[in-house]
């Protein structure tokens, strides 16, 4: 069972860490410090050591983090230690370019199911992966043990697909159409919304 | 000339309440308060709070907040009180999603040219727009005065574009590439990694 206690806000900051600390060792480093981590992802130092520390004992004063040790336990809170099965629904342009996408490797995620309503796509192979029928849908994602899903269908059938979904055991929802949908507790959804990137960054355009 | 006083992670959250103050007007409230804010974003009051007070003074003790005074400062801060014209790059089959998606209306930003190197590609028109060859960016984006691009290019093509968009003077990319670039200050850059989101959601699936 995950912890309640600790914001939601410091969960959310916690994959940036995982992400920060990857790029680091990529980049040879096998020690990092809370003040490094800031400057790379615009945090404050303490806010980084304040967020580690509901979790326990990272860091050493003066020696600071050993990247890989991080890095595992920070996969092992966020449970992508181990690989979920993802379902992926909608292949229209948008669904086809998600299951071409390269950044789920070693992350904790593998799209492993494609769902779809229209028959000249169902059948239809993409990235290894044959698309289903949405009528099929509730089916596999029970047999299957799925929780974690992604719509990339047309906003207008974003909310069914996600009832279906949440009624055959989907317990995260990744939303990329431009819509809110209405989900029970304790499911939780996250949006893909570029605006509020484009946001955070036209604060500072010097035009 | 934005101020660079205040944390980049607070400018970061004020498209957040943007987009939730929105939500709530469109739902027909007139009021709201940091509680109810904080209630739909998992974030507490006191940081509401504290966050909007490096720009001023905005709700009232005991009455809470207009929506649309504060939404119309909000956008303004934000500098969205206009309407971006934003270069796309990259026009596969993610590019063609994002040129159609319904996300950007009223929220200040316009995808305004198209742009690939691919002779396929080249003239086709997506939702209104002409797709336009890469060769000509850098003249098309120093004419029209473009500040922003969004890049859904392959990863290996990212970097090259990039530098090519700045150099015709873009301050701001938002990269759907799964792959880190390289920018020059002050440029900013701001990636959609779905994997962020789907590592803040595992946390709390109860397997």
């Amino acid at each position: 069972m995950p912890r309640t206690d600790i914001p939601d806000i410091v969960i959310g900051r916690l994959p940036l860490y995982l992400r920060a600390l990857t790029r680091l060792s990529k980049e040879g480093h096998d020690i990092t410090s809370s003040h490094e981590l800031g400057e790379q992802l615009g945090i404050s130092s303490a806010q980084i050591r304040k967020d580690l520390s509901h979790f326990g004992e990272f860091g050493k004063q003066g020696t600071g983090y050993t990247i890989q040790t991080l890095s595992t336990e920070l996969q092992r809170i966020l449970k992508v230690d181990t690989e979920w099965q993802v379902a992926l629904v909608g292949i229209g342009h948008l669904g086809q370019a998600i299951a071409n996408y390269g950044g789920f490797a070693d992350r904790g995620f593998r799209i492993s199911h494609l769902f779809d309503n229209s028959p000249e796509r169902i059948g239809k192979r993409v990235n290894g992966l044959t698309v289903t029928a949405l009528d099929e849908m509730a089916t596999v994602i029970e047999e299957e043990g799925i929780r974690i899903a992604m719509i990339a269908t047309p906003a207008r059938s974003a909310q069914q697909v996600a009832d279906i979904l949440i009624e055959a055991g989907v317990q995260a929802i990744l939303c990329y159409a431009p819509i809110i949908i209405s989900v029970p507790e304790p499911v939780r959804v996250q949006y893909i919304d570029p605006v509020i990137h484009l946001q955070r960054m036209s604060y500072y355009i010097d035009d």
